[in-house]
This record gives structure tokens, sequence and C-alpha cells, in this order.
């Protein structure tokens, strides 16, 4: 190949890229959305894992079986029944028919759970004030990279249901955001990671009212900034803290935008916020 | 290590061999012979790969949630609530409550269905007489044997559900014994394979009203001679044509025998009936 240094520089660039990219309910309950998504998921040429979430299937699946959402203080519990359930939909239901559709696409995907392969271990999450049943907290020292970097390295793609292992025997319900931070930071060793959380907004606005109004580029002196001049919705600053520390932790950019900009938020000409 | 010959090319057979045990319905039903079967699995100190068919648990859910198992002419019918039905309680509940449970007896245990890294595909059963709905046949040759001895080679076993996929975006409600008898035949290459179905009875009855007339080894000969005296129960005969399919096809040895002898049928002391 005559391949000149800049251009073989961003080869090898882009050879040590992995997108992490979640995506939650909402996509899940609209088959339209999601089929966009995943034929864009599909076209990025790159190593990519995608993490997905719930949605309310599983609430209307529950509903006919009889199985009712419980909630203490206003935190959702995991029952019995409420494990089970969600291991059949996001486990079963929801992770196979995305990586059927994926097959269909040419990307060749591998529905998994944390339990499997041991590839994500957890801890039940301690009683303290609220039991929360079977919920799990990622043990992010204890992700098999090994395995992930054998089937990223091998042209498979993971697909991670939110549900990850207690090591004793039992599936824990677990949080699709973090189990996607917790693999870029274990990851962030063996790649240039991008992580990529699709919610319902282009990104972070700094004008709440004003949708055209996207942050681009958001580093840390930037984002103390607004949060000094209090100009941002209070409830997307947990979710730029939890970027900023999985930054801290090695990962490249945490990018928050919209999943029908998915493409373009691959790039350095992202229409979401890119943190970094 | 200063082993003898003789005990070097024992362990060499046994460094070579791979189980296949499928396990049917009437073992996922019931906890305690499950718990026991996966404890006995766990012991065995070989490459080895678990195929579990569906059980009554589906027809269960299925009827909770309003979903009646249809049938033409006796066959039953996959539709689309069924197949969505299935890829829930065969490809999430049991397949991962499996894998959890494996998990925490220390075998390393990876929950798939034939979509996942396209390792089994199939193709949507033809319309014939009877449209099955989506129901696949396995497409032997297309299995990814690569990705099976990756996992293999590192001490990662296999649990597959009974489905499959047309890799054109469908889940395939597929034949356990099929799925079974299919990774046998595509790793025989590999592996000396031993194929074992766990079914109701202790083996292959010489007299079908005496339990304890096993047959312990047949061969062609013998199945021919036992044929002619017509002293086989008839149901079994289609199993045992399948076993010698299977052998003419490469696999080394199939086993007919009850769960509960598993570590047993993985000797050559077998209680059940060893066809080869």
């Amino acid at each position: 190949m005559s391949t000149e240094e800049t251009n073989h520089s961003s080869n090898e660039d882009m050879q040590n890229a992995l997108f992490i990219i979640k995506i939650g309910g909402n996509i899940i309950d609209n088959p339209a959305a999601l089929e966009a998504f995943l034929a864009d998921f599909s076209k990025i040429n790159a190593a990519k894992i995608l993490v997905h979430g719930g949605g309310k299937i599983a609430t209307k699946i529950g509903t006919q079986l009889g199985i009712e959402s419980k909630y203490i203080d206003g935190r959702r519990i995991t029952d019995d029944a409420t494990i089970d359930l969600v291991t059949m939909v996001y486990g079963g239901l929801a992770n196979k028919k995305i990586v059927a559709q994926l097959q269909a696409l040419g990307t060749n995907a591998i529905g998994l759970t944390g339990a499997d392969a041991n590839i994500i271990p957890a801890k039940k999450r301690p009683v303290k004030t609220i039991d929360y049943g079977w919920v799990g907290d990622v043990e992010t020292s204890g992700i098999k990279h090994q395995t992930l970097n054998f089937f990223l390295g091998n042209g498979i793609t993971p697909v991670f249901a939110p549900l990850t292992h207690d090591t004793s025997g039992h599936i824990l319900n677990t949080n699709a955001d973090t189990i996607a931070s917790s693999l870029a930071v274990a990851l962030s060793g063996s790649f240039k990671v991008r992580l990529i959380y699709c919610f319902e907004k282009k990104g972070v606005l700094e004008d709440v009212n004003n949708d055209a109004s996207v942050i681009r580029k958001l580093d840390r002196n930037y984002y103390q900034q607004l949060k000094e001049e209090k100009k941002l919705f209070e409830g997307i600053l947990p979710k730029i803290d939890n970027a900023f520390a999985a930054i801290d932790a090695g990962v490249s950019q945490v990018l928050i935008g919209d999943a029908r900009d998915l493409i373009k938020n691959t790039t350095n000409d992202n229409e979401g916020t890119l943190i970094y």
C-alpha cells in the first residue's frame, strides 16, 4: 500500500478505535427507530460494542403475567419474579432480536449478559436503607477483557443486555449506563474508546429552552464555567459527572447525543456533545 | 513429566475429547434435577458443550400471555407470537439461569443461540404440505467451528438454547437433538466427540418391559440383528438411526442414557447405551 504517512496514522487510529454505544428503552420499544439505529450501527467501520437498556415491553409482559413493578421510596425493586421477567425480556427477547437483525445487516453480533463467560462479574447491591433485590453493582476490575478482545479482534460485535451475575448463581438487574461505562473503562487499556450515550436530545443544551443550543465540545474548564453560570439543566449534571469519571478512569471520550445522529457522532464532526 | 507411554496416550485422548450433551425439557422443568445435573456436568474434566431443550415453562408462560400452542396434523407450528415466546423463555430465562448456575459451579459457561456470532446458520423450513412457521433446519456446513474452538480452547463452555437464525433477521425454533448432532458433526474434525442424549430411561432396552435390560454397547451389526428379531421399542428406532447417521458423518460415539448417570456415561464404564 502506498498510503501516505498521515493517512497511515489515521488508519492506525481507526484500527485502535472502539465505539461503545448505549441505547435506551425508547429505541428498543420503537421497531422503526431500532431498525434505523441498527442499520447505522452496522455501518460503523471499527470495533464496536452495543449495550441496550430495557424498555416498556418488560412492564407490559410483566403486567400480563401478573408481575407488578415494586417501588420503595421511588426506587424500583427487583424481586424474584421481576428478575425472571427481565432475564426473559432483556436477555432473551430484546437481545436475540437485535442480534438476529444485526446479523442480517452484516454485523457479526453476539448477544451477551455479564454472566456469559463471566464477562461482567458483579455484586448484589448491599442492603443499607433499601433492599433493591436482585440488582447488581459491576466489579469493573473483574471484566474479562481477554474474551472481549478475542471477539473484537475477530470481527465479532458484543451486544449486552443490562444483566450481570453475582458469580453465585444469580442473574442481577444492572443499569445499562453503568455496564457501558464499566466496559469502556475496562477496555481503555487496549483501545481508544469513545463511549456514546444515546438519549432523547441532540446533546447537552447550553440553553434548556433552545434545542439548537447543543454544546459540541465540553472539557472540564468549560463545564466548570457553565455550572457556575447555572445554565445547564440540573437533570443532565449526573450524566456529565459520570462522563468525566469515565475519562478520569482512562476512557478517551464520552459523547451524549441522539441515536439518529449516530454516524456523525462517531466522527469529529459530531452533532452531539463530545466530552473529553 | 515422567508419565508412561500408555498414560500419556490416554491423557492425549482426554485432551482431545469433546462431550456434547443434550438435556430435555423434563430436566429444565425440575429445579432439583437440573441442579444435580449441572453439578455433574461441571465435574466433566474435558471440553464440553451443553444443548438444552425447551420445557413446559414456555407453554405455561404462553398460556398466561394468551399465546395458544398451534398444531396442524399433530405438528407444532411456530407463529410470530410463539417465536417471541420461545426466544424469551429458551434464549433468555432457561439459558441464562443455566449459565449463572454453571458459573457458580466453576464452569465458565457462555449462553448462545445459533444467531450469536452466526454460530449455527439455518434455513426456515420450506413450506410443502405444512407451514411450520419460524422453524429452522440447521445448515451444518455453515457452523462456525473456529469460534467454537476458541471457546473450547479457552475453557469456555458453550450452552445452546434450541434456537437458530435464518441470517435474514429472524430467530428460528430448532430441534435441540438436531442442534446437538449438527454441532457434533461440525466439530468431529477437531475433536473425538461423544454425543450424549439424556432421556427418561437408563438406555436402550433389549426388553421393553425390563428396565434392567439396557444394551451397553451397540454396533451396527448388533442393531441389525435386534431389529430383525423385532425386540426393540419402535419409538427408539429413529433415535438410533440418527445416532448411526452422526457416526457416519464423523462423530466417534453416541450415547443414549439417563441424565442421572451422566458421569458414568462420559467413561467407558457407561450405564447407558453406547452406539459406535
